[in-house]
């Protein structure tokens, strides 16, 4: 039985995604719910469970930066899975609440709703939590005269027996997020896409340049470039690039291994493949 | 009297850095609150004040995502100054309290706080609030028994009549804000830098290599670059290139109309002098 990390408390997007992709995997998975992504990450890393499946980024809001901070810190982790998992948030609350006064969301949602909640609730006070499972957790536990009301997926409002007061309030349809399952071994012969991750030399004009020319030259796909800070000082960056593993897998390591002599350091995260989901 | 907009309430790191730019301005400045960066922005674009001071970046925790898609959304905002501000966070509790149980702070400090708070305060409860000041509210609110403290700079606990537990405890004393004062107008004359954002063809194999290349063949220095969603889906991205404008400025103009011809869309924001606080 494979264990498998992930951010709740139950009925979080996470989790609804993790069991999708569990029918994806060739082992019987047992999910272990934490209450942050770095737990999640650490637990892998130190060996207590077998894998972590973790949000990375979200096409409205961007990257999760504590995953991509997490992954670039570490020697020994790998990905092994993509999910690709629409977002539908949904505005619950307690039934008999006929006045909204308090919004209880996860700071991810509150931003993909911003426009709706400006439009709908000017007056509400939007407190932020620490997921949106917790979010309908809080409403739950509220009184009526509260006017609590939590941004979460229906299936965690009808966890904590939330009643619906609108669906699909993002502020764009086109919302969805990706999942990493994260191991210590990538055991993949084959994959979609390769993650690389290095630091290059933030005082030389023109190395980000340099370093798109080797894939450039042979036509690697780079599908994402996202950059986050060394925590050396401001004004350094780590690097992260997806890369399609659409041609010859020669030809891609070539190019991995020049990016590799222009970096300080150079971290290949391993090929996996991507399934977005159907729902 | 110039009327700058910037994020409340009174003692956030935002406030402290506002009063130290007000020295550097040519008017007298009347500092005016607001509980949202969204808001202070809005505000400027819709002429309700001069000017908004709001943080877009920080050197452990990367950009602020809602200042970056609001000046990537807007027609209306140009960038006037880059202050550069170094952060000392602080945890402070009520007088009497011996046993933390409890830690509020806003999320950006809690990242930049990780280790610390994992080390010294592992069982303790942390809990985000909309700004570090609010965090020091809510704990001067509180009951002794309560245990609670809050991340916060040193005046915003003062000015709670909070004291001091531990000073200086970010992960890396690296730690400091990258703040933009944005009007509607762009009068300066010089800057030390440009802010430039497009949009590129996601679809396209190595765009973001051929925009680089306008930059690197006319030895543009390029200081930082990032990109975030265009949320339209995922996969599609906005980039935002700091550029120095220490080379001849109509070969600096050439290289930007350059990049303009290879995007979807291009936005000039201006150029601005960066100033880097000494305190």
């Amino acid at each position: 039985m494979k264990k498998m990390g992930l951010l709740g408390p139950k009925g979080t997007h996470s989790e609804e995604a993790a069991i999708y992709l569990k029918k994806f995997l060739a082992d019987e998975v047992e999910l272990i719910i934490f209450s942050e992504i770095f737990e999640v990450l650490s637990a892998v890393e130190e060996g207590k469970i077998d894998s972590g499946f973790v949000p990375v980024e979200n096409s409205l809001e961007g990257s999760i930066n504590i995953t991509l901070d997490t992954l670039a810190r570490t020697d020994f982790l790998q990905v092994t899975h993509e999910l690709i998992w629409p977002i539908h948030n949904y505005l619950m609350t307690k039934a008999g609440v006929t006045e909204i006064k308090k919004i209880f969301s996860h700071a991810q949602p509150i931003s993909q709703c911003r426009k709706y909640l400006r439009k709908n609730f000017p007056g509400a006070e939007i407190i932020s939590t620490s997921s949106t499972a917790r979010a309908a957790e809080i409403v739950a536990q509220s009184e009526i005269f509260d006017g609590a009301a939590a941004i979460c997926s229906k299936r965690a409002g009808e966890l904590n027996n939330l009643v619906e007061v609108a669906a699909e309030i993002q502020d764009n349809l086109a919302n969805s997020t990706r999942f990493f399952e994260v191991e210590r071994e990538n055991k993949n012969l084959r994959g979609d896409k390769v993650l690389i991750i290095c630091q290059i030399d933030g005082k030389k004009s023109g190395a980000l340049y340099e370093i798109l020319e080797e894939f450039a030259l042979r036509k690697v796909n780079m599908t994402r470039i996202e950059s986050r800070p060394a925590r050396t000082k401001l004004g350094e960056y780590i690097f992260f690039f997806d890369l399609e593993t659409d041609i010859d897998e020669k030809i891609l390591n070539e190019s991995v291994e020049a990016v590799r002599k222009k970096s300080i350091w150079l971290k290949n995260l391993g090929k996996f493949p991507v399934i977005a989901a159907q729902k």
